[in-house]
Parts: C-alpha cells; sequence; structure tokens
C-alpha cells in the first residue's frame, strides 16, 4: 500500500453525500470532501484568532487534524445518526483510521491526532470540534435561505457551540449566526 | 409510532443511494428503493416459474420477503463492504428490523421474513437471496453498457448464482446474462 | 424474447423519472421504481390489515398486482396529464402490457391482473389504486416538509382516498396524513 | 391565456430530459430546450449557407419553425421511439401545437410553419428536420467522446442526412462528422 | 475550423449552469443554452406582435441576435456578478466572438448583430436584451414558485425593463409577470 | 464584513464545479471545495515526509496555502483554460482574494502566502502546486477509470510533475500514478 493508495481512497469523500442533508430533502446535498474543506478553512482562522488572542495553540496540529477527521469516512462513508443507535461508529472510525494511517510514513502521529479530535484530548482537536459544528450550522443557514425546510434539529448543535470553552472568543460569531437564523424563518 | 411513520421511513430508501455503484465513480446511480423494486420484480416471475415447474413454493411469502429485506437500510443506510469488515451490520439489521417492524400489526411475522432471508432459513428467504444477486448482475451489465468501467469485482457473484439450488432451474437465464456482459466488454 | 431482456427492459423504470415533481420544479425526483417500491410496501401492510380485520383479500394477488402495475411505463414513461389530454394513455399501455407479458410464461394471468388495477375488477386491483394514491401523497408531504412549494394539485387526490371503499378501514391513516399536511404548510 | 402563460409553459422544455439519451444510461442528459436551443443555432448557420449560395431560402422563417418545432413537447415531453409504437404521437403534437399557438396573436401563421417542419411541406420546414437530426448526431458524437457507449442505433440517422436534398451543399459537414465518429470508435 | 467545429464548442452551453442560480442554492439549475432557448422563443413572439403594431422591427434580425448573443460564453463559461467586479467580462467576450465568428461564413454579419445587442446599437438587438432580462425574471418566478428563496436580488431588472422602450408595448405582460411574483412570496 | 461572511462565501466552492471536467462530459464533477480538500490532504503528507528527509519546511505554512489556494474562486469561479486566453485571470484572482483577506484579523499574512503559491514565491508555495497539479491527475486516474474518456489533455501536467525540484523526492509516487495511467487506457 502507498500513499498514492490513500489520496485515491480519499477521492471517495467527493463522492459520498453527506447523509444528514439527504434524508432531509436537499437532493444534491454536498460531498464529505465539501465539509472537510471547511472545517479547516473555519479551523485555520479561529486558531489564527486564538493565538492572536494570546491563547497557546499549535496551529499546525489544529490543521492537520482538520485535514484528517473525517477521513475514516472514505472506508465508512457518512453513517447518519439514525445508524449510529445501532452500530458501535466509534469503534469502526478508530479501527478504519488506524488502517489508514498504517500506510502512512507516520501512522502514530495520526492516529494521535485524529484521536485529539474523537475524544477532545488537546485544545487542537476540541476547535476542530467546534469547527466542525460550526461549518454544519452555516451550511444549515444556507440551505434554509435557499428554501429548505426540514433542517430544525440540526440548531440543537447551537446551544454545544455555547457551552464550548471557546464560545468566549467567538460569541459575536456564533451570535451573528443565530441571528442570520432567526431572519430566514 | 404508526403505519405512515413507517411509510415515510420507507422514503428514504428512494433518497439513499446505493454506495456499490457510488463509490467506483457512477455519478447518480440507482436508489436502494429502484433496486428493492426490481429484486420484487425478478422475484415474482422466479417464484410463478418455480412453480410451474412443480416446486413447492409460496409466492405471497416470496413477495413479501422481497419487498422488506432492504427495509432497515432506510435507517442504516447502503453500508459498502469497505465499512462492513468495521461493523457489525448483520447485528444492526437485526435490531433495526425488529424496532421497525414493531409498529405494524404483526411484527413477529415480518421479522420471522426478514430472517428468513438474511438467514437463508426458508426456500423463499433464499430465492430472494438469487433473486437480489441476480439483480446486482443486470444492474451491472446496463451500467457497463453506458460505459461504465470499474465494475469487474460486481461479477464475482455470478459464481454464486452458479453454485445456487436455483442454478439448474434458471441456468439459461444465468448463462444469457453472462454471455451479455462478454459481449459488453 | 427472454425473462432477462424483460428485467432488463425494466430497469428503464430506474432512469425514468415521474414527470408530476419534473414539471413541478423538484428538481431530481423520484424514478418510476422508487414510486413502485413504496406503492408494493404500502400495499403488503394494509393488504395483511384487510385480512386481519376479517376482509377476504388474496394478498399474493395484490403484491403482484402492485409489483406490475407500472411495468408499461418502462416502454411508455410516466406520462403527465397534460400529455393524457392528447393521447390515449389506457389504451396504448394495455398494449403495451400485453407486449411485455407475452414473453412471461403466464401471458395471461400477468395480463388479467393488470386489468384488475386499470379497471377496478377486484378487490386487489383497487387496494393498490388505493396504495398508488397515498403513495403519491406521503411523496407529496416529504417534498413539501424538504421546502417545494407547487404541490398543491395534488393533494385533490386525498378526497379519492375518502371516497374509497377503503376509507373505512384506513381512516386514522388518511387523516394522520392530512393533518401532517396543515402543518407542513 | 396571456402570452406570459407561455413563457412559463415553454419552461418545462428546460426541465424535460430528452428521453432517447435517458433510457441508453446518459445520467445527467440535454434537456428539450438544449436541444432546441443548437438546432436553431445550426439552422441560422446553414440557412445563411444555403443563401450565399443561391438558394432561395427564407431566413426568418427557418429560425422561427426551429424555435417553435418542439414546442409541443411541452405538453407532451420528450416521448420516445418505443412509446411511439403504441401512442399517435403525431396527432397529439398536432392538437397541442394547436391549442399552444391559440394564445399567440398569429395562431395560423404559427401553426402553418409548425406543419412546415412536421410535413416537410417546405423547403425551411425540411432544413430544420436536417438541422434536428444533424444536432441529435453532434450530441451522440459528444456523449460518446465522453466516454458514454450505448448510442450505436443513433447513428442511423446519418443515411437520412446523406440522402436529404441538402447533402449537396453540406456534404463536407456531413462526412466529417461522420469521420470523427470512427475516431471515437 | 469548420462550422462542425463551432456545433461542437456550441455544446458547452448545454454543460455550463447558469452561475447566478447556483450560487443561490439552486442545485441543478438551468443551463446556458436552456436561457438562449427561451430568449429566443420570447423574441421571436414580441418581435412580431411588435411588427403587427406597426413597429418597423427585422424579425430575421432580431431572431439572429437572440441565438447568437450568449455564444461566447461557450469559451468564457457564465461568468457571475461577483466575478465581473475583478473581470472585464464586456472585452473579453468581444474578442471571444470575433474569434469564434471567423470560423462562419460571414464574420462581419454575425459580430455586428452580437454587437447590436452588447451595446444596444439596433432596435433589435435591444429587444433581444428586453428578451434576456424578461427570461430571466420568467424563471425567477418559477423557481420561487418551486420553493427557492434567495432570489429577491434578481428582482431589480424589473424596473430596467419598466424603463425600456418596449415597455409601453409589453406593459400587461410585465405588471402580470410582476402581480404573479407577489403572489408566491 | 466579518469572518462569519467570509466562511459563508467560502460556501460557493461547494456549489461550484470544477469546468475542466465539465466541459469534458464528465456529467456531476467534482466542486472547487472537493479538489481544494484533497489538494489539502496530500500538501500534509508530502510535507511530512520531506521534514522526515530533512528538508527544512514550514508544515503550517504549507498547510495554509493549501486551504487558502482556491479561495478567491468564491467570487470568480473556476475560469476555465479557453476564458483564460480571453480574461486576465491572475489579475483578478490577485485583487479578489486581497479583498477576501481584508476581512480578516490578519490580511497581509494570508494575502502573502497567497502569492507564494501564486507566484511561487517559497518551497511552500511551490509544494502546494505540486499537490494541486498532482491531486488533477489523481482525479483524472478516477474518472478515466469509471469510463470517462476525453481526458487525455490533463496529462500533460505530467510533465510538469517530472520536471518540478519535487520530483526526485516523490519520484515513485509519480510513475506509480503513470503507470496506473497506462493500465486504464
Amino acid at each position: 500500500m502507498s500513499l498514492l493508495d490513500l489520496f485515491i481512497e480519499a477521492g471517495n469523500l467527493k463522492k459520498l453525500p453527506r447523509t444528514g442533508w439527504l434524508l432531509r430533502g436537499v437532493s444534491n446535498p454536498e460531498s464529505i470532501a465539501d465539509h472537510s474543506y471547511r472545517v479547516a478553512l473555519i479551523t485555520l482562522f479561529l486558531a489564527d484568532e486564538l493565538r492572536a488572542k494570546g491563547v497557546e495553540i499549535d496551529v499546525e496540529r489544529a490543521l492537520k487534524i482538520a485535514v484528517l477527521h473525517d477521513l475514516a469516512e472514505a472506508r465508512l462513508t457518512d453513517i447518519p445518526l439514525t445508524a449510529q443507535y445501532y452500530l458501535d461508529k466509534g469503534k469502526a472510525e478508530k479501527k478504519a483510521a488506524m488502517e489508514l494511517f498504517i500506510r502512512t510514513p507516520n501512522p502514530r502521529e495520526y492516529f494521535r491526532l485524529w484521536r485529539e479530535y474523537e475524544e477532545g484530548l488537546s485544545l487542537e482537536g476540541r476547535l476542530v470540534k467546534f469547527a466542525d459544528k460550526l461549518e454544519m450550522l452555516v451550511q444549515a443557514l444556507e440551505y434554509e435561505k435557499a428554501g429548505f425546510r426540514d433542517l430544525d434539529e440540526f440548531w440543537g448543535a447551537l446551544d454545544s457551540l455555547r457551552e464550548s470553552e471557546f464560545y468566549e472568543h467567538f460569541r459575536e460569531l456564533v451570535e451573528e449566526l443565530a441571528g442570520l437564523r432567526k431572519q430566514n424563518r
């Protein structure tokens, strides 16, 4: 197995739809790669802003986590909540992530980064989790603006943004999002 | 929970793509419901032909199994082979099927039918399995005829058709399919 | 002509969109096969419930009719109402159905079943008609829930459900559907 | 009924796929309007070239025919060959065209133009027929170049181009097309 | 370079989406060719009506302009407003149009027609501009009717229709459109 | 203007297709965001490998460049080669990038990073360029494997990979890709 195989397999993320939108009637929803891209973009700006505010954060580490955090879905697909009730997604992702990283020069490092996200073990891992939720809500906002209507339950994630350790730093951003959402309705 | 909820949930099967094709570059592949429909159609004709040949078969039972056999995917999505290595799909489907059938007037009967397919417990269950594989190969044939090229590995299923107890009855059909495939290449 | 040819031709039902939705701006609507699948599923549960209530109904027959009722559209496509004003769809379907069934071992039986649906000649045929309309309305409900808005005229079918002989048995189901629709608006 | 209604109804041509491609596995084929547009473009250049060669041709008339020739499909959809065997498409189109043109200021003129195409009554009508076939073959060429494979039977139309009265004027064009097709295979 | 090359290149207009809709969340929007087709159709009826009202107008010329007006987009794509702020689209279209027309027998004539549209040099060119805006609004109306919601800014074009020299002739049409829009909201 | 606005605008990259594929008949091609995601992934692994080999490289910088390098296309769309002949894309991107970055806390830094890519001013910028081309070829390989055929001209980029300063480090990877391509044909 080579790095090229890994790059080819990552191509699955472009083909696979985000099933949460699909199941609520968004007919051609974004791909997993679409989502991951904006998570990385958001992570970049939030991490830099934290650093500017004097928070000690490793931006390289945060970006790597953002790029890697959904890679296991290249094998697992985007398993929706309705399925997670029946399947041990966490365990499966862990195993798939390990086997994917085995092909790389630094399997240990990448797997540790992946766990930092999954288990919230580092500031950087938790920041990507914050960015992951924020990204989903920005997308929900866009779909609702376009006319889609069955997306209420996604907005529960707003609470977890507000309860996050990062909320004090990005309160304005989160509340601006919440405000735009109200206008949409 | 009502029958209407069940019908609405079954609507997921129309939205969810069959991931095997998707991952091999078929851009707008059939839905799970598309597949299930033709499985039912094939089951109907094969079951009637078996009966005409003197095989004792319960056609009603076979048709019910065909209609129900993928229903659990309304909650689980079409989990591809690459994921099944990491997830206990069988166990998840069993549990999801049970919880779906709970809403119906005859949960026991439907769950028994579902198990007949899954575990090959009855002639009718095994016939739907045969129809399920046959359907997939007819679809592979159509995609290849249209120009798609990365579908070789699906054709391994031809062997399992040939080893099936139904092969003696449908040899001509199976070999006609195999012949058309050769022409495509 | 062989059964395999029939199965391949039935594949057209997966490719062909239901034109009613398409013409009202649903961009990637369900296929004819998508629709037929859920008609079969609904038929299964309604027929079993009728039987449980002591109604004499042949469930095998009902399921066969459900699977076969739109098969002629594999040749005719889903001709919309705007076209039926100019075309004798009924006559065309009859002829196409006959020529499709000719390839099967029991052309007479299948054609009789098809007529039972088309002309309402049997309880089972009329039940599939009921299921066919119900399926369409469940789909309309889902599209409206997702945000699509130009589907009012489909809801006229609610009246024909209420006037049906099956309404007394499925009043609750039909009215639950009507209620959900009101919430959507 | 107003002109605006007619313009809105013509919007159906954008939504409706050309079913010939769809049934051969081209997953997102061109719309009827896509096709009609290029027929008009081809008509423009061929008509001007004929005029330059001294052929007496009414270019305005030719362009009008090109724009109007598929308008009835806004009500009828693109009924494929498999269906035309069972349906009197010609009669239906005639009636639908008449009723569409009724809303316009000059129903007689437009209907006469439509008949010139349909029945080959004028040089201009026949030129649009030639352009219509040519357009279809250029599209087949493009789909084949992209990788689609099940389009052989369309190329029968090459013969009718060669037998046309316009072949002497556009021999080079037609044979260049035939040559490119050979390279594709 | 041959006419056939030009026809093939015009095929790009079928593949390219109108980016204005795409960027506002319409998932499978019309193609440029879809739009151009209806511009030609609208031009036909408006030009004939003007002539009937005694306005001296060259209908052939108007139709040619309609068919040619977006041809340069086969090379440039539909560059959205957000991009035009950074790019000299006008200059680029002029050059691309010239180079496309070079392949035709009458490059000068076609380029002059194209300029009549672009620069409003003739009555016919300005009529196509009017038809172009009208077409866009009819499409916006249809998308809004289907449920899409982020299209407000397109309706600014209503003012330019009202300020046009053609408004006096098509006041009723324009106001009917404006009225339907109000109902949609 | 806020960071949220920037995140929303970046959502355009999910909606916009990569036009190179679209124009060659790939019907639902990847989005710009799809592409950018894998460029970031490739950059991550190549940068880490370079560092492991003793090359002094700033991985954080490389990842930032990868995430930002196509951001200006959120305003400009993916302008294809056929258009770049008529438009000064470089100048437009520069201006659009500047105006996008103005909204961020560190406009200077981001713009400098963007220029490092665009003008090849740093090792990290040139590595992302290498990753950008490599990503495109991996995608071409996948489309060809799926059956698409009109992608020959993309493979010219193989030469620029071979001429790159990074070729000595990734020779095996590049030649493995070239080898797989030969098998596809």
